[in-house]
C-alpha cells in the first residue's frame, strides 16, 4: 500500500470537505471532491453539485483554468476514482490525461461496475502516477448509500429511533409529545434530507397522521447554504400488507412521491382515490403473512442509494431482526418513561448475550438535551 | 449576597480540592478543606481526614505553624461553616479565634443544628470579617448525604442501575453478564466506598449471590492515595420481607456488619445461625405487604450520611416511585437487549408525561464503552 505524507492528507482532508458540500444534493450520484496542487499550493478545487452537472475533476480543472493556472504536472486528490464511462459527461479521467496530471490521488475506488478500477487503469495507461487508499474510511463514509447500492443492488438502511433512557418510544396510551427535544427533531429534518426514501408502516400513519416530508424551514444550517429547490424530498414508503391505508392522511396532502407497498392488489375504485403522486407495489409475503423486505428493498435499490426507516417498534425490530439494517440511529431523550411504556424496538427473546444485534458505535453527540448515537449494525 | 474576587474563588476552589481528598474517609462526617491566605499567598492548607482526627481549619492552622507562619491577619476559606460546639475536638471557630484571623470566607453553612448559623456568628462576635456563598454548589455537591442527614434525618439515597440502550437489565431468562464493561464495575467499587451503606433485595441475593462489597484492589485511582484500613466497608442492608434468606449465601461469608430487614421476627434458631456481623430489623409494612421503606430509611438515617440502592427492577422502582430517591445513576452500555429483555425499573403506568419521574442531569461521562449518568430526582 501507498504511503502518504502529511500534505498529502492535508489535501485530500479538503477534498472531502468538498465532497461533503453535496450530500444533500447530489443523490443518486455519488458526493465527491476534488483538489488540483502544483508546487505545494492549490490551484483549482471542485465538487459534484448535481447529476447531471460537472463532476468534481471537472469542475476542479476548470476551477484552475479560470484562475490563469496552468495544470501541467500537478497532483489531483480525489475522493473517488475518476469515472472511465461516457454518462452524462465525459469520463473524468479522461479529463485529468487530457490536462496532463502528472499524479492522482484517489481515497476509494468505484464501486460502480461501470468504473470499478477502470479509472485508475485508464491513467496509469496514460503514465500518470496513480495512489489509493488514503483517508478511505473518510471519503466511504460520505458515500455509504452509493457504494452499498452499487456493490449489492440494495439500498443502505438507516433506522431511526428516538427513545427514553429505559428504552421507551411512548407511554401505554400512546402518549409521545414530546420525548426528544426541538433540536432532535430538526436533526431528524437533516436525516431525511439526505436519505432517498423515508419508509414506515401503515399503523405510524394511521397513529400519528405524519407528513415524512422534509420541511426546509426546519434544515438549520443546510436552509442558508441551499436553495429550497435542490433539496430532494424522499421517496415516501407506506407498507400497509392488508391495503387498509386511505387517502385523507396528511402524507397523501403533500405533493411528493409516495409509494403504497401491499402484499395483495389495492380495489381499482380505491387506487383512483389516491392522488397522482401515489404509486403502488405489490410483493410477496414473509412468513407472518406481511410485506417481504428484502423484496421491497431489492426494488428500492434500483433508485435509492439510501432509505431511511421511521416507523413502529414492529416494522423498525423486523428491519434490524432480519439483518436488513445497516445503522441504528438512536435520538435518547434524558427521560424515564417507566416500564409500562412501549418499547423501541420489538425484537425476539434472545437466550445468550452472543445472538444481540452487533452494534458498533460510530457516532454519539448532544443534539440539544438529547443524545444522538450512531451505531453500524451486524 | 458578599461579593467575591476572582482570587477569592481560587482560594475557594483549592479548599474543595483539599475537602474532596477525604470523601472516602471522613463520614460520618462531612468532607472540609481550608486555606489559609496571608498578603495573598497560601500559607497554610488542611482538611478534614476521619472521624475523632483534626478538623479541617485546626489541620490548615498546624499546617501554617510548622511552616512558621505567623496566621495573625490571614483570610481562612472554609468549605463549611465552622464548627462551634465541643464535640471530640475543641470548636473550631474558637480555633480562628485565636488564631487572630481577620477575615473567614464559607461556602456554606453547616446544616447540623448544633451548628447552624452558631460557628459564623461566633467569629462575627470576636470581630472577624464573614462572608458567605462562595462555591456553595460545589461544596454542597461534596456533602448531599451529610447535609441531607442533618436537616431531614433520612440519609441521600442513590440508585444505581446498569442497563442497555433499550432500558433493559438482564434477557429474559435472566442472563446479564455482562452488560457493562469492567471500567463501570469499577466505578461501582468506588461508588460503594462513597456510600454508607449500600441497600438490595433478597430475589437479588438468591439470584446473584452478589458479595456487596468493597475490594480494595478494583479501586483503581482510590487505591493508590489511601490505605486499605481507611476505606469503609458500606452496611449491607438487604430487604427481606418474608425472612427467606439463609446464611449459605455469599453477602455472609464476608465478615463486615449486615442488617437483614423484615416485616416479621426471624425464627429464633434461623436467627442463631447467622454470624455475629448480622443484625435484624422489624419493620411495618407498607400496602404490598413489604418492608416499609420510609421507616427503614429514617432508620438508617441514624448512622448512614448515603445509601447506595444496589436491587432490581421492582425495590429500585419502588424508592423511585415513593420519591424517596435523590439521585439515579445509570451505566448505560452500548448494546440492545431487545422488547423481551427485564425493565430497568419496574413502574406505575403513567398516562402523561407530567407524572413522569423528574430527572435533572448532572453530570455524563465515559466510563469505558458504557455511559455513566448522574440525575437529581424530584
Amino acid at each position: 500500500m501507498a504511503t502518504f505524507s502529511v500534505f498529502d492528507t492535508q489535501m485530500m482532508s479538503r477534498a472531502i470537505q468538498l465532497a461533503r458540500l453535496g450530500q444533500y444534493t447530489t443523490r443518486p450520484n455519488p458526493c465527491v471532491g476534488c483538489v488540483l496542487v502544483l508546487n505545494g499550493k492549490i490551484i483549482g478545487e471542485g465538487y459534484h453539485h448535481k447529476a447531471g452537472q460537472g463532476h468534481a475533476e471537472v469542475n476542479a480543472i476548470a476551477d484552475a483554468k479560470a484562475k490563469n493556472h496552468s495544470i501541467k504536472g500537478a497532483t489531483a486528490y480525489v475522493t473517488l476514482e475518476p469515472c472511465s464511462h461516457y454518462g452524462r459527461t465525459p469520463p473524468c479521467a479522461e479529463g485529468l490525461i487530457k490536462a496532463e496530471v502528472a499524479r492522482v490521488v484517489v481515497a476509494i475506488t468505484d464501486a460502480n461496475p461501470q468504473v470499478a478500477g477502470n479509472g485508475i487503469n485508464m491513467l496509469k495507461r496514460a503514465g500518470i502516477e496513480v495512489e489509493v487508499g488514503l483517508l478511505e474510511e473518510e471519503a466511504l463514509t460520505l458515500n455509504l448509500g452509493f457504494m452499498k447500492r452499487m456493490q449489492t443492488q440494495m439500498p443502505w438502511v438507516s433506522v431511526k429511533v428516538a427513545a427514553s433512557l429505559d428504552g421507551k418510544t411512548a407511554l401505554s396510551n400512546g402518549v409521545s409529545k414530546w420525548i426528544t427535544t426541538t433540536a432532535a427533531r430538526k436533526d431528524v429534518q437533516k436525516m431525511r434530507a439526505k436519505h432517498c426514501a423515508v419508509i414506515t408502516g401503515v399503523d405510524t400513519v394511521i397513529a400519528d397522521n405524519p407528513s415524512l416530508n422534509v420541511r426546509f424551514d426546519e434544515l438549520g444550517s443546510v436552509k442558508h447554504s441551499h436553495d429550497e429547490a435542490d433539496i430532494f424530498q424522499p421517496l415516501r414508503v407506506v407498507l400497509d400488507s392488508n391495503c387498509r391505508v386511505t387517502p385523507e392522511y396528511q402524507l397523501f396532502q403533500i405533493n411528493s412521491p409516495i409509494l403504497l407497498v401491499s402484499t395483495k392488489d389495492y380495489p381499482a375504485q380505491i387506487k383512483q382515490q389516491f392522488p397522482a403522486h401515489v404509486s403502488f407495489l405489490q410483493t410477496t409475503t414473509d412468513a407472518q403473512g406481511r410485506v417481504c423486505l428484502k423484496t421491497l428493498l431489492l426494488h428500492l435499490g434500483q433508485s435509492c442509494n439510501s432509505v431511511m426507516v421511521e416507523a413502529g417498534a414492529t416494522l423498525s425490530g423486523s428491519i434490524i431482526s432480519q439483518q436488513l439494517a445497516d445503522e441504528l440511529v438512536l435520538y435518547q431523550a434524558p427521560k424515564i418513561l417507566g416500564s409500562e411504556g412501549r418499547n423501541m424496538l420489538n425484537l425476539p427473546d434472545y437466550q445468550t448475550m452472543e445472538n444481540l444485534p452487533n452494534l458498533t458505535l460510530k457516532d454519539k453527540r448532544n443534539v440539544g438535551h438529547d443524545t444522538r448515537f450512531m451505531f453500524r449494525l451486524g
